[in-house]
Formats: structure tokens, sequence, C-alpha cells
């Protein structure tokens, strides 16, 4: 689990959407952030990951993973750098001035090691500021 | 919800086990942590922190808490500077040396502002470590 949770980062910031898609079970889940509708499935999960990593944003984690039984937690803070938006099938950079985030997010494993369910947490008018 | 977070990390750091009682619902579970029997309902609730508080640690947050719907989550070190123990209504000082512990709490809430369910993420073998 601990290395799962390591492999979130290292791939999210390698802008490897695949590689982190590759962490979840066929017919997991990814609710982010909690309350939402969740993605479900990894076809679903591979393409909001694609969109995610094209945001330009990075990843620092806060902290060391917490375990308990099937789960890991563990907190983090997104540093979006500029937003880029696809065009036809050139990325045009849109600056959005730079934003951070602070996220806590959960995964659940299955008995293979796998990603059965991401819950994140973190609210727009709470957690988001201009840096 | 930030208030309660707050307040929650006031009265235990005040040693104030009934005062964390009251942030809780009357059918309110604590499962800490996730994996093992919850606690369930207030006098249960106000046991655990009796003994939590007892135990001479003090509660340091990491970050700042998170927000997503009814839910929020938080980071932070538990500084544990030695247990102690009632015994024949003396408390007498075991000392176990100086303990940290790592550890993500989830707070769910209903409408009334009360926590219905709390969740803890820790692992003894993974994030506790001698001071």
């Amino acid at each position: 689990m601990l290395d799962a949770v390591q492999a979130y980062f290292d791939r999210f910031n390698a802008k490897d959407a695949q590689g982190i898609a590759d962490l979840y079970a066929e017919d997991a889940t990814v609710e982010d952030p909690y309350g939402t509708e969740a993605k479900k499935g990894k076809t679903a999960i591979l393409e909001f990951y694609t969109g995610a990593v094209k945001s330009g944003s990075t990843l620092v984690q806060n902290g060391p993973t917490r375990i308990a039984g099937n789960r890991a937690a563990f907190a983090f803070t997104v540093f979006v750098g500029g937003l880029t938006q696809e065009s036809k099938g050139v990325d045009v950079d849109m600056p959005m001035g730079k934003m951070e985030i602070d996220v806590i997010d959960t995964f659940e494993f299955n008995d293979e090691g796998k990603v059965t369910a991401m819950t994140a947490y973190w609210d727009p008018s709470i957690n988001l500021r201009q840096a």
C-alpha cells in the first residue's frame, strides 16, 4: 500500500495517466471530491487522470502515508502552475495564475493490491488559494 | 465543520473528554483505527476519550483541515509523553518513553453539525515511532 501511494505521486508528477490507472482495479471508483458523482471503471478513471495530468499540476505529499486495515490515507498539496487545454491537437497554454489546493485522499485496496476506491477530500471554497 | 475540528484539538489538549464527546451525535461511531471494532454511542465514546486524554498525549495538527460534502479530513501527530494508569484512585506514572504517532482522521457530520462517524487511519507498525 505504501508503494502504491508512492507510485501514485511519482506517476502523476511524470504525467503518466496510464500508469496511474494501472494502480486501480477494473471496477474501481474515484470520488473526487467526496460528495460528487464517482468515476467508475478503468476507462473513466484513465480519462479523468488524462485530464488531470494535462492541467500541469504537481503533487507534493504532506507528511507520511497513514495505513489502517486495507486503506491508506495521505495528505498533499496540488500546485497548479497554469491550466492547459487541448485545442485541435495542440496544447494551448491557458494561464490562470498559480493555485494551491490542499487535499487528503484515501485509497481502499483489494487482496491483489489494486485500489478499488479512491476518495478525495477538498473544497474549492476552503482548500484552494491563489499562490 | 472547521470549528468542530478545531474544538476537537483544543478539547483533547485540555483533557476535556466530555467536551470531545459533546461534539458527537448520540448514536455516533468511532473506528480508531479503521478495521477495528467501532465504539458506538456517546457512553462508549466518552469512555474511549476519557482513557485517551489520561494517556497524557498532545495532538498537533499537520496542515489545514480538508472539507468535502458533509465530511472533514485532517492530519495530525500524537505526541505521547509517557503513559499513565489509574490504580486505586491514584494516577501512577508509567514511563514508556516518548512516542509519536502520525494519524489522519475523517469526521462525518449530520445536519445539526454533530459528528456521526469518526474514522482514524494509523498503523502501529508503520505510523508509530519512538521519539
